[in-house]
Formats: C-alpha cells, sequence, structure tokens
C-alpha cells in the first residue's frame, strides 16, 4: 500500500533549545520510501544518528532564539507480512535470541514487574501465542477508557491499569507490560497510523511470537495494515517525537497520511496477524 | 594495574532455566584479558552476544533440572586515565553526541523525571563538572545508609531517596538519576572492585563530561582505580550478573579479585579523577 | 452463642516502651461479657481509654526492660442480627447520618480515591446492596491469593490489587476501599473469629446499608457468626492490636476462641446477612 | 484580637448534590464568636454535627438542581496563647494523654511511615520540642517552592517532598508528616488567616508539645497570630471545607478577614510560640 504522509511542527524558541527529532519514517526492509524531504526553517545544522540495533532515524538540530519549524514529508510503499492468528506461538525463552531478551525487561513506563501478578492471574491461563496477546488488548480496550488528559508524560503501566484510562501511549505501554510479564517479549512502537481519528503521532506495539515482531494497537482506532513505523524502543521514553532539552513553546503541531495508491475507498480491518518487520539472522542464534 | 579476578557461582535447577549471565570483563581498550577462562557444568551449549554500543558480554544457556555452576577466571592489565577533577566541565547538552543522549533519559530503576526537582534544588547552584557530580556522591555517601536488606530488586531512585538507605545498586541508581535530572549523561556499571569488603559484584556509576565517561562510586567502598568494569547500561534492569528465565535456587556465590603484580599493599585511594573508556568518534559528530 | 477467647501475649522489652494494646472484646450491645480478666506481668500501671465513638478499648502500658508478657481470657455471650441479603439496599448519601460520612473518605491504607476509577468500572452496574458488596467480596476471594508474606505494615489497598495477594489486612483493605469508592461507607474490623485456621486475630470489614453496619470477610476463611469484635477503624492504623513505642521483641504470641455452649459441632456457615451492631440514633438525623 | 471573617460560595448544582461544609469557627475557650450567620440560598434544611473531640462544626444540606450558594459570616474574639519556644520541650511517648496517640499515626496524606528515614536523618540530632518544630518549618519553608497547581487532591506528604512543591495544604501535611515521624503527635488545621495574600481558606499545623497544641505554618505566609481555627484533623481528607457528592460546578469562592478592633496597621509577626487550644483533662490520665 502507498501513502504520503508527514508532520508540520513549530516552535517558538525561548533560550537555545537542543532538539531530538524521531519523526522520519524508519528504514525498514518492508518499507520502501520513494520521496521523502525534511525542511527546517531556519535551515540549522543537522546531526544524524541511525540506531544500529532499531534503525530508529534520530535528527539533532541545536535551534538559536525565535521562531522554528519543521517539515517533513514523505511517499512510501508499505508491505505488510500477514500471517493466520491460530498458527503464530509463542517461543519460549530458551529458544530467543539473546539480543530480543532486553525487551523481556522492565523500562521506566513498562513497570511489567509489579504486573506480574496481575497478568499471571488475568492471563495466564489463555491459549498461548498472537491470540493470547490480542485477549490482552481485547482486555485493555474493554477495561480501559480512551480518554485524552487522564495521564500525562510520567504515566507508568501500573498507573494506567488502576485509572482505568488513558491515550494511546498508556495502552502500548500497558499491554507491553502485559506481554513481558507473561515472558513475551514486547516493545513500544512509534507510527504514523492511517485511520486514526484525529490524525496525529500513534502509538501501538509489537510482541515477538514464532521467530518475527507482530503489530498490536490496543486502542482499535487505526488500520492495522496502515501503521507505518517511525521508531521501536522500549517505552515512549526513547522514542518520543520530540525531545527538547532548552526552553522553548510549542506553537502548532499537524500530522497526516493518506494513501495515495488511487484506492480512496476504507481498507477493511483485517483479522490477519499483521507484521512490518522481516526477521534478521540473529547475533548468537545456532 | 593487574589483577586475577572471577567467580564461582552455583545453583540447584528445579525446573528447565534459561540463564543470561554477563559477568565476563568488558573488552575495552583499557583493559587487556591476559587469560581468561569460563568453566559450566555440566558444560552446555553457549549463546554469545556482545552488544555493539557497550560491549557487554551476554552469555545464554538453557539449564536442565539438577545441580549447575558456573567458573570464571580471568587476569586482566587495566589502565586508567586520571584528570585533574577541576578541569573536567559538563558538556552542554547541545554538544553531545546523539548516542550519549539516551543516557539522559528516565530508566525503570533511575527515576531521574520524578527527582528533578529535587536534584535541581539542592545541586544546581554548585559549580559544575566533575566536582559538582562528585558533590552528588558526597552528598548520597552522607545522607544515605549502605544498609543490606533495605531495598530489593524493583526498589527505584526516588524510593531510595526516601529510605535513606540502600546498597550499591541504589547508591548508583541515585547518583545516576541526579545526575541525569541535571542534565548530565549518566549510565550504570557493574564491575569487579578491588577493596570492597566483603567481596562481591559492585556497582557504581559514570558520568559523561568534557567528552568521556568517568566513575564515581558514592559508597566510597572500593578503591576508584580498582574497578575492571562488567558491563554498563541504563540501570540495573539491563546488566544483572544473572538473569534466570525458570525455576532455580541459588546455592552458592563467591567473588574475588586481588592484585596480581607483586603489590601487596593496598593502593592509595586517588584524588583523581577516574576514567576507563577511551573516548571513540560518536555517530554524527562534526 | 457463647465464645471463651483471649490470647497470650509475651515480649521482651529492650528500652523502656510504651505500649497501646487494643485486645477486648469491644462491649457493645449485641455482646454480653460473662467474664474477663486481663493479667499483666510485671503487673504495671494501666492506662484506660474507650473511644466515645466506637467503643474500642485501648489499653496504655509503660514496660521497663525485662520480660513482659500479657494474658487475657473472657466468656462472651454474642447476639447476631441476621437479615435476607436480597432486601439490604444502599443508602443515598444523602441520606447517611452525618457522622458515618467519614467512613467514605479515604485513609492511609484504604486509598479509595485511586481505586475509583477500578470500583465503577467493575462494579458501578451491580445491583446495589448487600448483594453488591457480597460480590465485592467474591472477586477479591477470586482474584487475590491468601498468601502469608505477601504484603507488610504499609501495603496500602491499590498495592494490594496489583499484587493480586495478601492477607486478611489487605483483603479487608481492599473491600473496604472498593465500597467507599462507590459511595458506600465501610470500616475495618478486628476481631476473635471463630473458625479461623490457624487461630490469629482476625480482620473483616463493615459496610452501612440500610441504616446499620453489616459484617463482611471476603477471606471467607472463618464463621460470619462467630466474628466477636475488638475493634473499628478507617484502617488497621487505628485499631493495631498491639502498638508498641520503643524497643521490644515479641517473643510469643497466641490467640484462642471457642464455642462453650456445648456445641462441639462446627456452625453452618449462615447465607444470611450478619450485623453485630445495634444502631444508634445519629446526631444530626431528623 | 477581633475579627470579622466569613466567606461567599456558590455553585451551580447540576443533578442532586449532599454537601458536608466545615467553615464556620470552631467553638474554642479561645474564640469568643461575637455574631454568626450562615445563609443558605435557597434556604435549605440543614444537618449539623459538632465533633466531640475536635469541636469541628459540620454543616450538610442535600441541595437540588440549580444555583446554590452559602455566605457565612461572623464576629469573633480571638485570644491566643503564648510562650516562649526555648521553654517548650517534647512529652515522652510514655506520657502523652492516650487521646492523643492516634495523632502519631499515618494518614492517607500524611505518610509518615514512609517518611520516618528521612525525617529521622535530617531532624533527630536537633535540640527537641518547639524548637524542633521550628526547624521543620524552617526546612520546609527554605526546601520547597510555594507553587499553585504543582499539587492535586491525591498528593501525599512523601510526594510533596520529591515534587519540592506545593500549597498551604501541602506544607501543612509535610510537616504533619516529619512530626509524627520524630514520634511528636501532630495535626492538620484549617482556619481564615489573617495576613494571608490573596486571602484564601489557609492550612496550618499543630504539634502536640508540654501538655498542648502549638500552632506551625510553615508556609510563613500568615500572622501566627492572626489564624482563626474552622477544623482540625489527621488531615485535610477529614476537614475539607466543602465535600460535595454530587454533581456540581463551583462557581465562585471569596474568602475574607479582617481585623475589627480598630487596629488597622498589621501585627508585628511575633516570635512567640502560639496557642489557641485550651488544654482539656485527659482521659485516662493518672
Amino acid at each position: 500500500m502507498r501513502y504520503t504522509l508527514g508532520c508540520s511542527l513549530s516552535y517558538n524558541i525561548l533560550a537555545d533549545t537542543t532538539f531530538i527529532f524521531n519523526l522520519e519514517v524508519a528504514k525498514l526492509q518492508s518499507v520502501e520510501i520513494l520521496r521523502e524531504t525534511l525542511t527546517l526553517s531556519p535551515d540549522l545544522k543537522r546531526e544524524i544518528y541511525i540506531h544500529p540495533d532499531t534503525q530508529n532515524r534520530y535528527l539533532g538540530v541545536n535551534v538559536p532564539t525565535g521562531p522554528f519549524s519543521l517539515e517533513y514529508e514523505a511517499e512510501v510503499d508499505l508491505t505488510v507480512h500477514r500471517g493466520d492468528p491460530a498458527q503464530i506461538g509463542e517461543t519460549p525463552v530458551a529458544k530467543l535470541p539473546i539480543d530480543i531478551l532486553p525487551y523481556l525487561l522492565p523500562s521506566r513506563f513498562v513497570s511489567s514487574d509489579r504486573l506480574t501478578p496481575f497478568a499471571q492471574a488475568e492471563f495466564s491461563a489463555l491459549p498461548q501465542g498472537h491470540q493470547r496477546v490480542n485477549a490482552i488488548c481485547n482486555w485493555i480496550h474493554e477495561h480501559l477508557a480512551y480518554q485524552p488528559g487522564s495521564s500525562d508524560e510520567q504515566t507508568t503501566a501500573h498507573e494506567t491499569l488502576l485509572k482505568r484510562a488513558g491515550v494511546c501511549r498508556d495502552f502500548a505501554h500497558l499491554g507491553t507490560a502485559f506481554c513481558r510479564a507473561l515472558g513475551i517479549p514486547a516493545r513500544f512502537v512509534s507510527c504514523y497510523a492511517h485511520g486514526l481519528v484525529p490524525s496525529d503521532f500513534h502509538a501501538v506495539f509489537e510482541a515477538y511470537l514464532d521467530g518475527r515482531w507482530w503489530l498490536f494497537d490496543a486502542t482499535r482506532q487505526a488500520d492495522p495494515d496502515g501503521l507505518v513505523r517511525i521508531g521501536v524502543g522500549r517505552d515512549a521514553a526513547e522514542i518520543a517525537f520530540s525531545t527538547p532539552f532548552g526552553n522553548m513553546q510549542p506553537v502548532n503541531q499537524q500530522i497526516r497520511i493518506q494513501r495515495s495508491d488511487g484506492q480512496g475507498s476504507p481498507m477493511p480491518r483485517t483479522v490477519d496477524a499483521i507484521s512490518t518487520e522481516v526477521p534478521a539472522p540473529h547475533a548468537g542464534a545456532a
């Protein structure tokens, strides 16, 4: 599927500010970037860093006082891998590639260690595999209210469970935490999301099952095969779309994604399992 | 300085267990490994993974029911870089290499975001640089009791601050958190530590100042130039010396380090700033 | 029903210690105390305080260094009021006596304010009244493990919910918290409990429904009509059986209760609603 | 000193709402109420409850949909008891009246049990008595920012310590918590406060020293001898000026206090220790 997507961000810089942006489409085998432009105004020097493990693209800019804006535009071809949920099992920890194991550990907003008793009690008896993670998503969808303003940037998964409310970030953190608490590697994913209304940066998560990462969206608010990845990480701390160090005010923010392959009608929401990452040979696997 | 060091670990495995160990000396430019042996009993298949960023050496083993033991022995030559604390300043965020920036973010046990007001109030007015991080260590040393049993494996930096007590892990988490809260990149370090009584795995931290990582030990219990690094990470979650998935009981654990260069007398505890990592050219730095 | 009950406590006092005990049977209309003795050894001066609202009996003793023991023995006739659960509704807040209202507020271990979203989501749609509180008890009984050692003296209701485990104190705190979060006044009750194995001080809770306090025991471990009240309070902080200020070691503790009316066979566990407090005319009620 | 004081509150009631107000001046020996009026509009039935221990005056009103307002006006003569801070010592726990002991226990917002290590470390070595509690107030005043908006109605003392910011409620909770953690009975006080700018309900705390309750205000924002008590309690949960059960919106709120004895000039802020409660004979004291 072909998408045009992008974002426009503007800021009022009150004192010299260093920004780390992570908003460009990740360069994956499953994503062909047909064209791409990123414009800064003023046109400042850019520092580029591509994380060797995740392929996340970080952009560093030092911005002086005054107005500052960023404009990103891309057209991409997204190939999704589909699977039959019933056929996708869990990988025993003993068989996990060693570089996947960090995604079993708790992180700042994914307090899986504190949620282990809850996760074990609710989900340990369910059939394993893709359908268990799907059951986790159903549980979250049924038990939590999607409620802008109910959380803040320090909200952690176990707090979300008590508040029974959150936004996409919180839904993804809780899903990730439940998975890790059950011994299923899971990670946080930021993306452009087709079908999301109103359009915004979106957060979902991936679980590692049967040798590859599969996408899950507990909010059920976007097209599962319309998620174009920006970044992956242990949690939101690692892949904020904008991390400013300094003093500034956001002025405006606009995110967009549209199909550009002449398919005007909405895609049916698939019941397939969806993956966009091609499995790589893992270090240490024998 | 030349050290012989190692550890002996034994377990009673109650059900198939996957271990990830991180207890071998990190292969750094500053550490020449003269000889090294790692013996498993029974002699099981090993999976090796060296993290590309940190050089941490992870060892994965799947262990069946029964007794299991690990024996590690190494002799190393450690070269420490010394500096004059008064000359080592802080690096403005705008000048930090982009791959250093993740060490400014909060992580599971380093809740720097929750400690920011406290850190700003206590330490923001102090002279910057190595001496500020040293002042943080002094504060921790004076205000916290070193108290085995006062914390557990879920204890987070802000809880340690309230408890005013902890062990080396907690002291290192709190030091790391205060640094990050002040905009100083910091990370958790596990090591063999000469001078530590009783001998055990030790935890200290590193702060990134003036272009390189400098070692700090808020416990003041080991020789600053006798710390032989095992791993570095955002916090203890990433570099536990042993992470078991399964069901087992630890039976015995013994850690040792001695000088082997004929220098029987204790080293004087240096007042120099100490670093053991040679700065590398950073991605994106221009 | 007639019971003989009591306890034997002994301590090793390391430095002058003030004890506040709350372990004598409360003097209620429903409890006739046939005989009662409380012996201190050594025989120290006693300070007595009966709380005017709750009738809790507090006993203060200043104890010097050395061995110290307390022996309490009583025989009581307990009259329980029984009701048909289906006929016992909730009292709208507007109709609550004003002196009952404090039992709607959060307290140290009953963090009802933090549990409101959870309670509303799980229980707000259920039929109101005694059966709703009973449903809360069922939920707790089904979702939590009764697990000595899983909590400590600082454990709060919302933590118990995450841990999915606790002891009688935690079960009672969580039941109390869910009730308050739903607008049902609730309070913590300590008691001698017939049927509890092994015998110990027990904790249950009361909810205020249709004009009187009804007993609930989410642990389901004792006879509902065999609970002889010691104290009531907002939570465990107010009615610990022993609150020592000083330095001492508990040496031994033995709690007992038996039927003494010749009814050797166990009572059937009733399905009636049970209450042991006779409603009093309330201040301000018109 | 003579004061006229009062408040005007108005609400928009969206659905039947029960209010419990606690905003009338407490009837103490030290406060002569010269005149007093409380007007409700519409003029609804009032339920009155005076707490037997604290003399707090609670007013219950059931209010139907529509506009609702309350107007309170009083003129009082306040007699303050003054003492020499250096002469006011602490009362050993063994000598405390038994009805004072509950003010040593933790409560919902006064997490003194979690703050004990911190309090012991900071304050245990200081000279005891009024000057130690004064040192606690100085510490709070120096280390916390008075910052409206920095806390909410669930903020607990240990969180305030980490945030290093709060409003009068938080300052009073933290002072209360530090006292209890040191074995000094302490309680939360709501009041009309002369000198406070802008005028508002104020929160301070009392510590029990040498046989009576002494007032402390860690915010240092009002005249110490201009505090006219409304309520006392374990913490803010017990004595909110307005506790609504239902659905309503606050529309307006105005609080006022002025000297009415012809003393236009501001009182000098006293250095005396201040108390407004006359010690009563205590139950159980011998």
